[in-house]
């Protein structure tokens, strides 16, 4: 019998996760779980693909992963069997056959991250997990500015984690957007091709310096063209960062939908 | 100089609490980390006045506390100061001067409640902490039903917690509302005069029961008239509870309006 392709949605609280991808060491990876998942319930020992990797402390509404798995099981049972020995940090929202194949990394189109700040004079005890606190009044309006700017095809280099090296530092931002209550919850939302190693940390942490009057919103176009992380402001923290969603192309996603009724949920 | 009273507005995370009010042994409270904050700031060993009591693991957005301190400092100074000692899953969100004899407990006219459900097959790791997970459908229009009916004055003694002694069990609930969206987050919020021990969490733990089938919505009627707990279903548990406000007569909120330019947010 052929391998069965399985495509997986995954949600999982960062804080007590190495991040995505196995690394050497004993440290605990959502890749890492999710395998040992798959060996607990069926036996075989393989690797998973996530769309990409997240960093430490980084949380996922719905990461995407893909497996191969010899003889595999009906996509509702194995949902079922996996999520009843995954530890409780982690879970999988959607489990479906995908096209002999699918790979979650090379296949996907764009990804959709949301920064999450929480904008007042006071902590908020119940956000603290998962927002950053940013005391100062910020200005939405150059905020906003600042965003519209980085839409597009750029260079962002500036932008990229300092020692990373990848082939091209150039990706396409599809949207990046504020949302939110003025003195209360604000979200900036990105989505984009690909992204480089702590670009929208990057982003998040020059942008609040647009929105707290130290940078202009007209300076991120020079910045862009610099190409030099060290005139960007700093990374901003992981723990408010949540990747929101995973897109394909509709050949992956009809290939789903006329399988749902394998779904369990 | 006479004593200043004070009216506070306090967040927290009732997680790593025994509830809020201090009690024998060594565990935490939130009344107690707040007495302590004063004292530290202040050097006076005062008692704060809750609105009323929150159970181990029971949250706040906006529980409101009173507090006399001679020689009294500006309000926004005090906020400032108590914030910076209080821990972190505890914050006063406000704090203002209020009319003298001010008492949070004597004078709430109403207070509201929200119970956070996560409705879906799959338990959600990022709501885990503060929903009850809930993994089968349930009748929204049963569970409609099931609160318009609980709405208006009436014995509640079928959802006091065993054991309570209150001199009357008649309470008058101004408002029972689901939100949300079916098959994800759903709310149910729950404002009243006054809440008995634990009736908040009999009436989800009885409505979800409505919401599964297992009870008529019109049947409330005769479990309210048989002011019997057995015959209720079981107490929600606490972690998915959060008090969201509580109300005041004019004359308080306007006292603390008028000197709103004390306020440091």
């Amino acid at each position: 019998m052929e391998p069965r392709c399985y495509r997986l949605v995954l949600e999982y609280d960062g804080a007590g996760f190495g991040g995505w991808q196995v690394q050497a060491g004993d440290r605990r990876t959502v890749q890492g779980a999710l395998e040992a998942a798959i060996a607990q319930v069926t036996g075989q020992t393989v690797r998973v693909t996530g769309s990409g990797r997240t960093d430490t402390g980084v949380h996922a509404e719905g990461q995407v992963a893909s497996v191969a798995l010899a003889a595999g099981p009906e996509p509702g049972a194995l949902q079922k069997a996996l999520n009843g020995v995954l530890p409780r940090d982690v879970v999988v929202r959607e489990l479906a056959l995908a096209p002999a194949g699918f790979d979650a990394r090379r296949d996907a189109t764009a990804k959709r991250y949301r920064y999450a700040l929480w904008n007042a004079s006071w902590r908020a005890p119940l956000r603290a997990a998962r927002t950053l606190h940013v005391p100062y009044a910020l200005d939405l309006g150059a905020l906003r500015l600042g965003l519209q700017g980085l839409v597009g095809t750029h260079d962002f280099a500036s932008f990229q984690a300092a020692g990373a090296s990848v082939t091209t530092t150039t990706r396409r931002l599809l949207a990046a957007e504020l949302s939110g209550e003025p003195g209360g919850g604000l979200q900036l939302e990105f989505e984009g091709s690909g992204f480089l190693r702590h670009m929208v940390r990057n982003l998040v942490g020059t942008l609040l310096e647009v929105g707290a009057g130290k940078r202009a919103p007209e300076s991120l176009e020079a910045l862009l063209a610099a190409r030099d992380r060290r005139l960007a402001g700093p990374t901003a923290p992981a723990h408010a960062l949540t990747l929101l969603f995973v897109r394909y192309p509709a050949s992956v996603t009809e290939a789903v939908a006329s399988r749902i009724g394998d779904r369990s949920d």
